[in-house]
């Protein structure tokens, strides 16, 4: 297995885009990421494609040819990689493996999800397929519900807090306020995420990531190859993907997600890192209590510490383990297939040192941890500067 | 790269189930082809599911990790690959891949669909999602349109006739007519299959493939640990997918599909044959049309010629080269995203001289080709056997 480096980075602001469809905002990441990386949409050998339900928010189906032909991109092996809200970091997987093993050279991964032209409602329904559908979405757990039963169980046994869940509401709106790319840029206080509107008990629409358009992209090469590009090459130390049950009621603790947790083992391994050497991440807040149970899942900290570790501001932008300083699912947005590929090229441009007000301080191993549905598909990966 | 062979086939009947969902489809082909290898889940380190519309048609997504979990594998990276009707040809090509390259020792592919729990008007809606729903469905251009245009024009071109194209599917049901597995059992003459009700001039409803459920599994493995394997090997000596436009209106000329003739001479190079080595191979006759050009494309005869190969017999079970010696899509059905992977087990059971009643006399190379919507994604496979 050869050396891989990240030689492009391109990626569309996140947000409602009523004049937007799925291939514009698909086309105008993977533009930009080919134009940081000085290359032609020629050079491209495969096209990996993360989204997760095309279809039934915009009814077009085979989506990687008809995005790639937009851009040019014709000939190759074009193949849309779909594992819920883990579409993007399963993309990037495979074509991360694809070039390491020495199949192709110059691979192209986007992430790219259109939700905002259907309803709430629908929107919901549509998200609910990427959980057991006729054993618990059909009983009424959609996943702000299945979230609910996850935290209050995770406040039963370790005594988590909904102050602690706020903090992390509080904190990823303080930093996607920093993030020109992020959907919401509204600061908000502890008061205010604790009265937020109730969504499932005790969840408030302040512990929910947003309903977004979006889209981003990556360009692979392998290392010896980097400096042939022109945009700053980012090495990937480590990644892994993994699966879990679907159901909760198939899980032995439902306070903890497995795959991810052997996710993070196989990753660190591959790095040959522990979790403590990592500086700063993103990581899959789609409810704040994920962001919580990460902590815990990653081994940032132990079991039932993860609230505590946010609340005492140690994953602020300012604190010891940066986490999320996009914003992340909660404040930056969480256009599903997009988002994994999202959290890569943010924290790709971290150790490039280019995200602006919301640079981090130690910048020279992060970890993007991108999670599908309820936890029964875990995608991490560290990142790693080039020294 | 390494050798890979196919240690393990799996497949159920294909037809319309009631009382079968998704899941236990993909569950029966998948226990039964580790059966075939004499293989335990737990030795699977990659799933690789091939589906194109399971949400669309059964409102469950995430489905690897849905029908892994169900077959007792879990823990390792489970992936959905949608490529419209290339789909589980697309799942085969990625896992061929990665044992391979040597990520991977023993990695299972499944491709299912089910289908027929929606009206065929809705089944209609759903397939087009495979073509361009701004550009030409929307205006009209359903599949059977698409390829009625396809076959018109074949027709002014080359003179291909109507009774060329009824000749595929008399053969194709007389195919299907032994086979246990087919959804169809139904000798038709040229006749009948001349005076079928119409479907989009000059398609008549006997042009047209079926809609099916059903599942197919292979279990892949490098070569050299075959024989650690209960089920007779079978090499996979050249594989290629690629893509081209989705659009018709994009093309130069709409009688030839250019991503399977590129995708078909990778495959012939990387095998090191030329087309008239194959001995016989299962084509993606979604419509009759479609095998004639696939003659073409594949380069078993000149650009025009397809029509009168076929009508003289020389693809008949009993000919020079067999084709859809299984019945096809057209008779043996066409589960869209399992359709890739039941071809590929079709070629390897006829390597193995397990055919039964269907088997071809010279079975030491077949090739199987497998085309995703109007053929902006075609995947080509060439088995040889193990000597």
């Amino acid at each position: 297995m050869r050396a891989v480096a990240i030689v492009g980075l391109g990626k569309t602001p996140f947000g409602a885009f009523q004049d937007r469809d799925l291939r514009s905002l698909g086309v105008e990441a993977g533009r930009k990421c080919l134009e940081d990386a000085g290359a032609a949409p020629s050079q491209v050998e495969a096209f990996y494609l993360g989204n997760f339900a095309g279809p039934s928010f915009a009814g077009q189906n085979h989506l990687a040819p008809y995005v790639a032909g937009a851009m040019g991109i014709e000939g190759v092996p074009a193949t849309r990689f779909e594992a819920a809200c883990a579409s993007g970091g399963s993309a990037f997987f495979h074509a991360y493996s694809s070039v390491a093993a020495g199949l192709y050279d110059v691979v192209l991964v986007t992430g790219v999800e259109k939700m905002t032209s259907q309803s709430t409602p629908r929107v919901s329904e549509i998200l609910a397929g990427a959980g057991d559908m006729a054993g618990e979405i059909k009983a009424g757990g959609t996943f702000a519900a299945l979230f609910a039963m996850i935290a209050r169980r995770h406040m039963h046994q370790y005594g988590t807090t909904r102050e602690q869940m706020a903090a992390v509401a509080v904190k990823n709106h303080a930093n996607a306020f920093k993030n020109p790319y992020a959907h919401m840029h509204k600061l908000i206080t502890l008061e205010q995420a604790l009265a937020g509107k109730p969504i499932a008990e005790p969840l408030t629409i302040y512990d929910c990531s947003l309903i977004s358009d979006g889209a981003a992209s990556l360009l692979l090469a392998p290392l010896d190859r980097a400096s042939e590009f022109a945009g700053q090459p980012v090495l990937v130390a480590g990644i892994a993907q993994t699966s879990g049950p679907l159901a909760l009621d198939r899980r032995e603790d439902i306070t903890t997600f497995t795959a991810v947790r052997k996710a993070a083992q196989k990753a660190y391994r591959m790095a040959g890192v522990a979790a403590p050497d990592i500086q700063f991440a993103e990581v899959h807040d789609c409810f704040t209590i994920a962001e919580i149970m990460a902590m815990e899942d990653l081994g940032f900290v132990a079991p039932g510490e993860g609230g505590p570790y946010v609340q005492r501001g140690a994953t602020a932008l300012g604190g010891e383990r940066p986490v999320n300083a996009s914003g992340g699912l909660k404040a930056k947005g969480h256009p599903v297939g997009a988002t994994g590929a999202a959290q890569i090229c943010d924290v790709a441009e971290q150790i490039r040192g280019a995200a602006g007000e919301r640079q981090v301080r130690n910048r020279d191993l992060g970890l993007a941890q991108n999670l599908g549905g309820s936890g029964a598909t875990a995608v991490v990966t560290i990142l790693r500067s080039v020294r």
